[in-house]
């Protein structure tokens, strides 16, 4: 093992000595529980093949659209990064990662790539350099063929007890179902219901996508009323399969409601492609009202993931589609836009509703509030873009005088890049025990009660708060 | 008394043992000044009455909205802790209190809790806890007994010097003038006057209001000039009851003026019933702006406090009522939105107007900048959901550098639980020598110049900004 | 040589001992660099001239505009500082400063002209005060007649590499190709093309200086053709003179193109003046689309200065007119707003774009997303308003975890100040010094990589982005 600064003990504890010494405690509440991650993008399917990962390429740079942004600000084409199934020399990949790591330093992913190459790999980060590429991709290439590198060995590894994926209504969940009959394989996999690609009219296959739905699950229904009753059964089908909540990530956060007709006529005109804009929105926002109508009835955690711009650079988004980095967050709008929703929902105490953000700016001024009086309404970690050390911290800053600790969802990893997972949940213990030995140290809280709460913001709310 | 660390001498100063030296000795100099607080929600009426608190659910809890929310936000009913006039057992409602105290660690509103049991009742707060409610329960009780434990003496134990009241322009004042006389009670109670009932059409009882204060004070003149007349009154005589501000919870910052005309027809709308959302809005906007108008003449102090959505819970309203936690700040915009009335009045060097936000994005960005400009324009404390510790501080991070120290409203307490105001204002000044004694140990300002600040801003500013 | 702390060697530096530490030694690698300002407003033919400043006063309070708004907001008269033209008695103008002096502390201002007076003046500015005013205009007239204090021996002082001006496109810029030639000058002293005069139809003087441009350059084209085809001539002629950058003071971030027919109709109705404000705003978006387009011509940088409402105070306009402290910042939105030019230019490796903000909820939520990501986008430094400290500080926070340190503009003063040109730089340096040791101190980065980071940051940066 390394001696390098990424195994040292204290990383992102607090500079000032006494602080310090009470983060060192807390953490060590919470450092070795298991992990929970309750939103990610990983395939169920992974768990059951069990491959070994193909190359170091494949494994870390191609899918993490963290990484490989940074790469394309400084000039080279996702392509040569094997992004959007384009070929690349996996190699030569490697060697622009290599070469270009000092980008990195003070980002979320740079810090993220460090803890795994040390903790994972057993590799010192400190190698990292252009000069050592070739070097370190064959070391890495042969710790990936060892048995102890597959993806349910390293689920081992990284002490995994639940791990959600996020699925496409129609999907059979074979894979899940697979995984929950195998007593040889230890952690919970649950499917999420993502049903985005069916409620907006922009999405390119949206008119296919509906159609199959309803033809397969309408339950003999046609039109608007055949796509809620197979929306319906989905949400079942998935329940059945262990699944605990749905997740949307809407445009915005607007949730008016329309009235039956005027959704199956919008809902007509977004099949045939007469909708404009607005007509859109107008029937996104519809259906978010409607999946929190569901949810009332199966119960499933709601979850809702507003405030991108989706492929924002049209010649990107031409050449290697979508989710490749170039969706840019915008100013996000909740207290107006959930009203609808909140005001016939929000009291339900069975209804758990976790809203997300990018846009700091609500923290303080609409989640908090929001979180700290619906029932319904849990305060979603910060995420993607946000889900840094310094954005964490400040996530508690600007939520707790307002709502204390109880209304948090627990930390989401949201992430594709597997072997990123212990690093990501590590950094999410270390910022709470960062941020609540302060609180101690100024004296707002007793350490015995921080050490309460450390364990129930990372062990308990998300179990809560997911209904897991 | 308890050894409980809520009377640790450094509570909330900063960790770091060098800055913690500077803040303890800043705070030295404003620790036991008297209490101004210049803006609140108690009634005058409580100081005439002198009569003992009922018990301590009515005291504590049923009207602070800060408190029940969070109880109602893990799925009590307000109903069963006596919110909205809902009458419950109190003994119960405590229990509930009791039980949920853990929910409050961290907030501002369990910091205010612990500092009232500490040092207005001398009970260590570690002893909340649902297993010692009714024990708690009895003992407090007990001490509302006491003739110590009475609104007025408590004003002395308090160090009250000035309180002002909210009130409606028709109020009477006579308990204000009461107080004014009593030579035996020291404390000033203003009355400030607050006519949001009387300029939004959306309020339920606008016709009624505004019908009832032209026929009383519209000196003969009907409609709209009447309606000005009135208004132009009932603000002399809160100035001669001893009022030095008016009060403008306004929907958002809004002022564009109307010609007399157009703003007579909307106003004809508004009292019969006939109006539309924008006309509402427009004609709020020219009441604000006529409010600034009024001001040049009489000198009132003027306090902006928009940025709300009232009543954000439909269900919640049509059983509880206003004001009971479910209001939600949303995004807030002055700078376009203020230019009307600034340019036109915001040279005046001796007219005060006070800008408040729960949207600390626009700290920075416009309240500052606004302030560091017009001498009408004063930057007021961090209200509300942002009343707390932290976002305290972040206030003066985000305006000290464009704007210094001058331009400060001086801190309010904008509270309905009376036992609160102490903790609130020695929130305040630990906050302001926490921040101060940063700048000193990052040799920014000097220590004698850091203790001429701390006393003016807690003691000099809002006498000044107020008219006290 | 005084003994303020204003020469303290720690000033600006973290209280915890150990953070302070490494935060000198960070400091040091930087300190001594040569000042690279590629924005700013002096002018060229003061180097030229190389005159003596007349006296205190003109040299440091009439054009600051930083300074004179803070007295202002206290009371004053703009024309009793001499602002605006207006003529005023200098050393009147300086009393009212030294007496108002501490209304300054804590502002970037104070900090800045504390260290003009150790630094620049030798004086220790603990003796600014209103007794001592008199002695100290004294005492500056004196060193002002000295010929080290003329505005070239200055800028030898100031170690002075890069300074760029702020320069009207009919500009001859002879002032700039004397500096050129003149071997005894070595600092370099570029042209910056500003078109703002040229494409907002709201500018009272549009229809006068696009006749003029287009009669002066249009190649005989007339109407937008020409006009288009004009200040392509003047771009290349500022590129010629040295200019490597166009700045551009937008209102908001749009940048929609026009088709050519269309542009042209709106042309015609700015000149003859019967635009509306929707008008004149699409106008303005298409020409920034059209500045980034000639930008992939002539390889010029440009800058964005959007989100500032100039003029905000009607009656300070009437009296005083543009750029003398009423300019108020207001929200501003980028991710839609820059979509249709950065779809369009953002992936050329050769064009470079650089974002300035002064509403810092933009930091994390679309600055550093969009600069992490576009080849072409850089994030400008915190900028007027947020040119201080502690919104330094939070620039940093906000944009680090998501983009690292090599998508940075490097920092410019944009001032009129020229006396504060190295306070302002040495502020950013330490400021850099002081968030990078935090850095270390939580074990995130090494030492040796931050080292090269604040070279980097403080030289590098600002010659890369700006094409020096």
């Amino acid at each position: 093992m390394s001696t390098s600064h990424a195994s040292h003990p204290d990383r992102l504890l607090p500079a000032d000595p006494g602080t310090r010494d009470i983060a060192r405690r807390l953490l060590a509440h919470v450092e070795d529980l298991p992990i929970i991650s309750p939103h990610g993008h990983l395939e169920a399917q992974m768990f059951v093949d069990d491959e070994p990962f193909t190359n170091p390429t494949e494994l870390l740079i191609s899918p993490d659209h963290y990484l490989t942004r940074v790469l394309h600000s400084v000039g080279y084409e996702l392509s040569e990064l094997g992004v959007g199934g384009h070929e690349c020399d996996p190699r030569e990949a490697w060697r622009i990662f290599c070469t270009n790591w000092p980008l990195y330093t003070g980002t979320a992913t740079g810090y993220w790539v460090e803890q795994e190459f040390e903790h994972v790999f057993g590799i010192n980060p400190d190698r990292i350099s252009g000069e050592n590429a070739d070097e370190l991709y064959d070391e890495l290439d042969e710790i990936l063929k060892r048995p102890d590198f597959r993806p349910r060995a390293l689920a081992d590894t990284f002490n995994l007890e639940v791990l959600a994926t996020t699925d496409d209504p129609l999907d059979d969940l074979q894979a899940h179902k697979a995984l929950a009959d195998d007593a040889s394989f230890t952690p919970r996999v649950l499917p999420t219901f993502r049903p985005d690609a069916y409620t907006k009219f922009y999405n390119a296959h949206f008119a296919d996508n509906v159609e199959k739905l309803i033809d397969l699950h309408g339950g003999g229904k046609t039109g608007y009323e055949g796509y809620l009753e197979a929306l319906r059964d989905r949400r079942q089908f998935f329940k059945e399969a262990g699944g605990t909540s749905t997740d949307h990530g809407t445009h915005d956060a607007e949730t008016t409601p329309l009235d039956a007709a005027e959704a199956a006529a919008l809902f007509d005109k977004g099949r045939n492609g007469t909708w404009t804009r607005e007509e859109a929105q107008a029937f996104e926002a519809n259906m978010t009202f409607r999946m929190a109508e569901m949810a009332q009835d199966d119960g499933l955690v709601m979850t809702l993931h507003p405030g991108s711009y989706r492929n924002h650079s049209t010649s990107t988004f031409e050449k290697y589609g979508a989710d490749v980095g170039h969706d840019i967050p915008f100013q996000m709008e909740y207290t107006n836009a959930l009203q609808p929703l909140l005001s016939t929902f929000g009291e339900n105490k069975d209804f758990n509703f976790v809203i997300f953000t990018m846009d700091e700016t609500t923290f303080s001024r609409e989640i908090a509030p929001l979180a700290g009086y619906y029932p319904a309404v849990y305060a979603g970690a910060p995420w993607w873009f946000i889900d840094e050390i310094d954005a964490m911290n400040r996530f508690r800053q600007y939520t707790t005088g307002t709502t204390g600790f109880s209304r948090y969802s627990g930390f989401i990893d949201d992430t594709r890049a597997y072997c990123s997972i212990p690093a990501r949940h590590n950094t999410s213990r270390r910022v709470e025990a960062n941020y609540l030995a302060r609180l101690v140290a100024e004296h707002r809280i007793t350490e015995d009660r921080a050490a309460e709460i450390i364990v129930d913001l990372i062990d308990a709310s998300p179990r809560r708060v997911f209904k897991l």
